[in-house]
């Protein structure tokens, strides 16, 4: 599906006008066309009626570019992703910049294009501003989106250190092992957008200051994000280790509770067991306090060893 | 609310004059306003008046953004983070530095404003410096305030080092890794400023080297910190370390010991358990040393474990 | 084997037409030579026809140098590795560019050239657009080669890390081990490539922009290969510790339990250990109701325990 | 304490003539002016006689701030760090550079400085060179002095990789983990230092290129001391890693002797314990052979465990 | 000892002239002297004949500077490593480079420098090319003896890995840690030898397009060898880790084993050692069929435990 929304030098709207139309009239300021899951027929137009370059056109219906920012002779060329709401899966938009015209072209329905659609029908800003506004708040809104899941996996990250409770030790690690992954997954999107942004503000020389500003914001807002996924990713790195430091403190104290009462009970049940053998000439089981003697040496033997472990500072773990 | 503090060409001081009278008039060497936890009314005065850019406006009220430094056409914006005296909780103070003036932007009382403001009100050296002078001082101010907590830390780490006899092994971990995520916040603050003051000093070439030399102090100071994060990060990733070594080795001790205590007695008590069985036909049992052969035959067995685990360097571990 | 393919000023094919012939004709547009495992005498033609300088000759047949892009007065000159489908071996293709021929050189043969060589005896776009197009199409070719390993090798990691119940543990972390290394060993070819087509946008100012094109969309390719290389070696790193964990914290569990057993049983059975013995005079064994009293105080100990074990919360771990 | 050093015009030298004097004397070729340890009367000299900045003159008395170069409008400003001898501890040496005169500043005796004075006061050379040579020297000395504490530590590497039999395991980590942190400590001296010195080399165009060899020097002596601790710190945390190896490897061979003779004798045990028991109807106890027969299933049970162990190659860790 | 060959504007050689002679001597082309472990006098005619600077001269007595490349006013000074054959231990080679003449200088022979030397006085190529190429033909001979080092490492690597069945766990680990050692110390001499190359051929723009050619081919052997020790220096990291992962593995398999074992037969063992004891009133003991139901009962617990470590999946860990 195409739609148009072209501007007039007298400041009037139209609507659904033909592309070639358009680019042939002269009284057009500047118009939006955008292309949403077309036809073959439809996508055709990218070469016949705009003449992009094919690679340009080859990156649109290639899946999953990385974001990049493209200078061709006569048109400039963005590819964006954006993340969709809930499942925060990756969908890619990409935008023509020319000389008097927007070109939005997606595989899917986007709710990002949509909004600034209707904002661009009814604003009067948008009809003043032309085209860099309209690419402005399209990547400005696409980049809002970014946030919601950050500030999402901050707060999970955020609770888990509350170490709630309710779940197991092991389902907390294989959060935070989760929430890793897909830190990993965001900066795939937003650190190639940075550059994006950045090459934008770099090279466009021509956009006067007062567009600098609106584009400057934007980055701004990437800038924040990749210092979050940075923290947040040595966050996930220090509660892991700091799990794997507590868990090694508490096989500690299981060993050696273990090893305490192992070594204390096993020489008194060997003594034990000596004299529960069968032997006829045995000649200590038939003095008449050989038992009570037993006892005490047992007796002495352990509180030896507890002496000794508490000497060696054993039993301070479990302060 | 909304204070202000003028300063004419004969060098006198108006204090609480009106914004827009101060703007007119042409005898104001420079002014100062301070817009604390503005009412919406007295804040619409930042677009209405001064005419700021909206994205700078938008800035103040959007909670937390990451400090930073925007060159306006007419105007220039920072955007700081100061710490809180005790909780080192963050709070944002914005300034617009225009042709003449300064306007400060704080959504709660900021101890630091109050602090230059007394100092402006009275002092010669603002009278005569004007605006910069004014801009380097609040930011010098929040600047040394991060002093404070970074030294506390590093305390905190120096006596974790030594080893308090009073706490416990984990709760010294846990102090280890609460510093590290507390030294993470803090960087999220202090490398965005000195990121800040590098623009400003490159930028603002303008500066007169006299002015340049006060930024760059500070810029110093955000250096040194920025080190000393780094460095205790550093440290405490040993510290990390070694006491994982710590504990493996404890763990070899400990393993150790219930081991040489296993292999010696299991077998003497299997040894002993079977001549406590009661099988009416064991000839052993009947022989009239059979006693004093079988605690023969486990002393030697005894003590060729002891020399086996000697000669494996098992006993070294305890030196 | 040499092979030519030539172009004539009036778009007229030749083929397999002699080296020193095509150099000599002035009506040659421009001319293609691919040496595929030349005999001694067919190589030396590099020296003799071309006059190629001998650093550059040298290289040729030192096997395995690193990817890399050499000015020299006349000529440049390509090292490239190409991917072995199926087995992913590497295969050094070297590529001479000249006033108006391109001459490649490999020492098997190579699909990717031969793919290119059909394409060129019968398009209209390489009569058209000369050698620069060639050399283009070669580099894209071989780029696009490394997608499938590295494809191949994300899939693997993602069906790992969904658990494939007929692995064991053991082979899974060994698989991913293994992955590692063949990501280690395919950066070692990707980087020197990005670099490659990096100094060749740098350098060549004289590629007129629709070539430019061309060439930074196989950059393009590049960058995203390095960014995949490196997201999954994060994400097998993000795995091993995992496991780790996942390791140690099923360590702790079996370790609970054994201590858990170990801790109740042993004092309880050298209770019964200590009633076995066979002294003569042992009050408690003639006593009437001693068994019961025994078994009583056994049952109170075994009890006692579990509470206190269920006090420290070693039961959780099961949860 | 105050003294001073000049040389005229005439190349005569006059000592300790005070301040005011030479900076009004024409016919001074160059002066050094060392102020230790001065009364704030003497400090005040800085601000009176020299006029230097005041920020230059409060970082004088900050102590420890890091190494740096600031290039004042009328004179240079540098704050170094020396090590103490013996004990390596810092000690802040500033110094000022004017247009012909040298002005060092340190709050305790500078045996560095000591010594430089004291080749000033006789030799020729300085005579001849000039103030560039004297702050060439006193750079020279002070970094010539980060060598003795560098080698001592990878001295002690060194003999703690031979393992030194006299000395635990454990006291041996902790000596690796000790020089790790002093390596740190003495980077954070180390690396400003050697960015003092590229600025200075990048900065100081006006440098005669027989100036530049002398500073270059002293920069490729930072260098290498940089490369040094960094190559420590690898190598240190090299050790760690291997011990932490070992560690876990001696712990899977004590683990594993624990489970040989568990496993063997635990259940040997149990049979001995069945047929120690009382119950008047056990059939098997009056059997005439019983007791063999017991022996020998004991004897097979033994063996096929051995042989068991053997096949899961558990003896092989013995080796 | 002090060697000379020379070459006179009519290309003929002159060998082991005087320096002196050699320098006046308007008729020589170019002169290469060589200084092997000269005595006081010889290195004196350092400063006397060529009158090189004092810092330079100095270097070449200090023992092991790091490799690098100074340029003074009218000669160029290299500092650069050989390594020994066999043994791999580092050998300082001086060059100092003027207007007509080269000067190495050695504290003991060097197979490179003689090996050159021969070719030099017998090549035409020499005879034609001077100074330059002598100094390439040295640098390319040392840089060539950094491959056997590299390559064996790496050989060795590849070994490990293949699990070479007579060696020991413990002694592939040492292995792997020697050879980062290693790694290590080859990387403190190549790396400064990367940068010496890539400083020489940024700053000597000079140097014709055909001389460039040749020392950008040693720099390219160096990045390769940058590279490779890059790269097996994160293969030992993986090996390492890999091992440390089997051996967490391994120790899960046994203490697994020790825990069924210990679980099943410990409480067996109790009930065992309760109806072994003496008491005189045990109702059990007397019953008809007390034995079968004792032994009924323990093969339900047994059966039990093992079901449960079923259901917990202890035993896949055996597969
Ligand atoms: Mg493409
Ligand atoms: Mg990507
Ligand atoms: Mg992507
Ligand atoms: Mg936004
Ligand atoms: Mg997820
Ligand atoms: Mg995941
Ligand atoms: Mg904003
Ligand atoms: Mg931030
Ligand atoms: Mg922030
Ligand atoms: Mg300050
Ligand atoms: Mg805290
Ligand atoms: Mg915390
Ligand atoms: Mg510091
Ligand atoms: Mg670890
Ligand atoms: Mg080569
Ligand atoms: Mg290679
Ligand atoms: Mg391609
Ligand atoms: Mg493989
Ligand atoms: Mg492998
Ligand atoms: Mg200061
Ligand atoms: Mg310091
Ligand atoms: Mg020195
Ligand atoms: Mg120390
Ligand atoms: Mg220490
Ligand atoms: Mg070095
Ligand atoms: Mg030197
Ligand atoms: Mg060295
Ligand atoms: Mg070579
Ligand atoms: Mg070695
Ligand atoms: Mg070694
Ligand atoms: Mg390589």
């Amino acid at each position: 599906m195409i739609r148009t929304l072209a501007v007039t030098i007298h400041n009037e709207f139209i609507e659904n006008e033909d592309i070639a139309v358009l680019l042939a009239d002269q009284t057009i300021k500047w118009f939006w066309a955008d292309f949403r899951d077309p036809s073959t027929q439809e996508a055709s137009r990218l070469e016949t009626d705009f003449a992009f370059h094919p690679l340009a056109v080859e990156d649109c219906f290639h899946s999953m570019q990385r974001p990049k920012y493209d200078h061709y002779e006569d048109f400039e060329f963005f590819v964006m992703h954006s993340l969709q709401k809930d499942t925060f899966a990756k969908k890619e938009v990409d935008i023509f910049s020319g000389r008097n015209y927007v070109v939005t072209f997606h595989l899917s329905a986007s709710p990002e294009i949509d909004a600034i659609w209707e904002k661009a029908r009814t604003s009067a800003d948008f009809r003043q501003n032309g085209t860099y506004y309209i690419i402005y708040s399209i990547i400005d809104k696409i980049v809002d989106e970014y946030f919601p899941p950050l500030y999402q996996m901050e707060d999970r990250l955020n609770e888990i250190e509350e170490k709630d409770a309710d779940k197991t030790y092991r389902d907390l690690i294989d959060e935070v092992f989760d929430i890793r992954g897909d830190l990993l997954q965001l900066r795939r999107t937003i650190v190639p957008m940075r550059d994006l942004l950045y090459r934008l503000l770099d090279l466009r020389l021509d956009l006067i200051t007062e567009h600098k500003a609106y584009y400057r914001d934007v980055y701004d807002h990437l800038l924040k994000q990749t210092e979050l996924i940075q923290s947040n990713r040595e966050m996930t790195s220090d509660m892991r280790d700091n799990y794997q430091t507590i868990n090694s403190n508490r096989m500690n104290e299981i060993m050696m509770t273990l090893t305490i009462v192992s070594t204390i009970f096993i020489p008194l049940t060997f003594i034990a067991g000596l004299y529960g053998m069968n032997f006829t000439n045995m000649p200590e089981l038939t003095a008449d306090n050989g038992y009570f003697i037993t006892l005490a040496v047992m007796a002495v033997m352990a509180g030896v060893l507890l002496l000794l472990f508490k000497w060696k500072g054993w039993f301070n773990i479990f302060k």
